[in-house]
């Protein structure tokens, strides 16, 4: 097993790696940068080396001093959280060549999964449906017109390297497809350096389910109970549950088993999860891989009563995994509730400020919150602002949300505006409650009228 | 189901109880003494009634006013929590005499299991092991010397009535039976009221195994995997854990199968823990029944997954238990650290005062943290000194040590001297790593080395 492991992130995911580290004995290095000096998973890490400036780009993102970092102090692996260099083939590649072990797939999988057709092309010919569309990249406009026409409209224009929403166009009819693809195509050389196109059919009322997967480096692999995702508000999401409503036992063990076929034929190592498309017959369409671990992977581990984390560093230090599917439990029901540092009131802007009081509801059964803030730390305007995340595990479904209401109306952080009274709201919504929402349904139905509301009470305070 | 419910307890059993109750949507109504009008529970419930002043007596033990409050609120059902008037016959049966439910066993029940000397006879009537000793109560010394010339000396004679080790005595030598009869029988009519005595051989040697238990009103019942309290110090647990080490499938399930044996003989109601001394051979005696919740229940709900304040409420308001025998899984190895205000290196005398800052480690998988303080709370001199628990969860004893190893180097609880270290340090001992310690390994092995370590830092800084 590693004796030192250095934690290429910060906020809540590089505490909860570090955590995980102390209680396997290994010893663990963090980085931060100078604004987060005084932040948590440094406090906690048994060493801790500043990397650069307060911009992610100086910092968290700088794949030289980070590298430097791990060969001063001796790491002999990486885990690179989310976000950041996590999906970054290149810093994965200068890791392994220093020989440094990477927590998760080799270099060469990052790169075939980062580029969005290529990923495409790997899954469909390991016979995952994908979403109907070009097969590759298309090269022009007739080849596109033909994709569209065999597709229906409306379609997709996207990037290969995209991401972001950069380099990508709705098309809804024939006569704005010259031009959008040209447009499409300037934008993503400008923004990724690459002007390579795919096509996708545009699915409508889908939800977004997502299978995590184990594969260790002998070829063993499992895969967990899926998650559904489909809440979401610019294309980040805001609560996540497992098992999701509507996905049979049956269903489950397909699409676990099309995870793992998929897997198989690119040899993965470590975890990663394929993210699906289901349209309202219960048919799943690959839409992307993500090459790490997940924001939202606590929700898998409290109805498996798994450590995911630990599980990819036992992985990653060449031990087989110690469990088959059969032993992977799928146990009630589990929620996350994103708590963000942002001013749903003034369309989500972030806002930052120094902590003063902090109350976490911590307590009583089936209860989790993971977060790297505590009372007087500061949340910063350079990253991400999710400062919390709130869990719960119950028997049931409609146990678990009263569950994360009592949470929500307990939770208290001062200083600093956050989403809890928002996402607080939201469980309150018919359709939340009833399982009945798809991918769209709190920007197209719930956010109006939230928004109606909101703007309703100004006008009566007015 | 009850629309309301009163909880006649105040710190993290009142808080734990309310959460389960706004979880449920069940209203709550605090109590609360003066002392404690910015108190957590309070501060939870949907209602709070104070119920008199700072002193336990004229308050949390204050009958007439708690029952008041119950009427005034119209509550239908009290949950007493642990301590204070949980164990009271008298009380309980005021209660169901207005026509409130009391959320325990029948005050008839309360009352039996309440004479350890009936208790023992009903145990033993059931077929449950007792420590061998006398049936029922001693009148005399030549009784007492009977019993001791059959069993062996030492012998412990106890008041019926009996507890706190008031009308106690050690018996090690016939020469001194008849003086410390007499002393023992003045000291129990001193403190009870009540004279009447009973021997037990003193076992040495011994773990405290207890098994929990819980029967609905239709006779259905369950028990849980046990739980290992030997880590005691002056009578009060510090350290519990589930499972026992040394337990096998079959112990286990002879145990429960006896503890339901009991619980059917005396057509027990609602939830209760049987305790146990264990012998050197794997031999069980009854030690006595505890006809409440008690304070390391949730060591049992993090093993098996369940929520037993709420099996509780629902067992007490006439509802069938929902599962089976079967059905009550052992997933893991968990453990709960009291953490308490108070001094271990001046003898562990209680401390008082204000909470400035309270850092909560939750996070990550297997965590737990039960508590009814805040940052900002006062601790205050007239109750007992438990401000938290805290509990892990993991696959194996030695994942849950490292895990619990972490929790209280990362727990933080500025303003009030706590035991944390202490119990941090004991999690290091050699024995407890081992899982090889009696009732008395602490008291008489582990603390006057560890005292010794204590007095000798003090002289080097001297």
């Amino acid at each position: 097993m590693f004796k030192k492991v250095l934690v290429a992130n910060r906020g809540e995911i590089a505490v909860r790696i570090i955590r995980t580290l102390r209680e396997m004995g290994i010893q663990s290095v963090a980085i931060y940068s100078t604004a987060d000096a005084d932040s948590l998973h440094v406090k906690l890490a048994d060493e801790a080396v500043a990397v650069g400036g307060p911009r992610s780009q100086d910092s968290y993102l700088n794949m030289n001093n980070i590298l430097s970092a791990a060969l001063l102090t001796g790491a002999q692996a990486i885990h690179p959280g989310y976000g950041f260099l996590s999906e970054n083939a290149m810093f994965a590649e200068m890791v392994e060549a220093v020989g440094i072990k990477w927590i998760g797939p080799r270099p060469e999988i990052l790169s075939l999964m980062g580029n969005k057709a290529n990923a495409r092309e790997a899954m469909r010919k390991a016979g995952v449906p994908v979403i109907p569309g070009s097969a590759g990249f298309v090269e022009n406009v007739e080849e596109v017109r033909t994709v569209a026409n065999d597709v229906g409209y409306p379609v997709l224009l996207k990037a290969a390297a995209g991401g972001g929403g950069k380099g990508m166009r709705f098309v809804y009819r024939d006569e704005e497809l010259a031009d959008k693809f040209a447009d499409a195509q300037h934008e993503a050389q400008a923004a990724f350096g690459d002007h390579r196109m795919y096509v996708e059919k545009v699915m409508t009322q889908v939800r977004h389910i997502e299978m995590q997967v184990m594969r260790d480096q002998e070829g063993h692999a499992i895969y967990f109970p899926e998650r559904n995702c489909s809440l979401q508000r610019h294309n980040q999401k805001l609560i996540e549950e497992s098992p999701a409503v509507g996905v049979t036992t049956d269903m489950r063990a397909e699409l676990g088993a099309i995870a793992l076929k998929a897997i198989d034929a690119i040899d993965y190592e470590n975890t990663g999860t394929i993210e699906f498309l289901e349209d309202q017959q219960g048919h799943f369409y690959f839409m992307e891989m993500n090459t790490r671990i997940q924001v939202e992977h606590p929700v898998t581990e409290m109805v498996t009563g798994l450590n995911l984390i630990r599980m990819q560093i036992t992985v990653a230090a060449g031990k087989p995994l110690a469990l088959t599917q059969a032993e992977v439990p799928l146990i009630g029901h589990a929620m996350e509730v994103r708590v963000n540092a942002e001013q749903p009131a003034k369309n989500f802007m972030p806002s930052t400020g120094t902590i003063n009081f902090v109350f976490m509801p911590t307590g009583g059964p089936g209860v989790r919150i993971d977060s790297g803030v505590y009372a007087g730390d500061k949340i910063q305007p350079y990253y991400d602002a999710m400062i919390a995340k709130v869990l719960v595990h119950a028997r049931t479904r409609s146990a678990a949300l009263a569950k994360m209401r009592r949470l929500l109306d307990e939770l208290e952080i001062d200083g600093v505006e956050t989403n809890a009274a928002f996402q607080r709201e939201l469980l309150d919504d018919v359709q939340v409650i009833a399982g009945n929402f798809d991918t769209q349904y709190v920007e197209k139905v719930y956010l109006p009228k939230w928004q109606a509301k909101v703007n309703g009470q100004d006008k009566e305070v007015d």
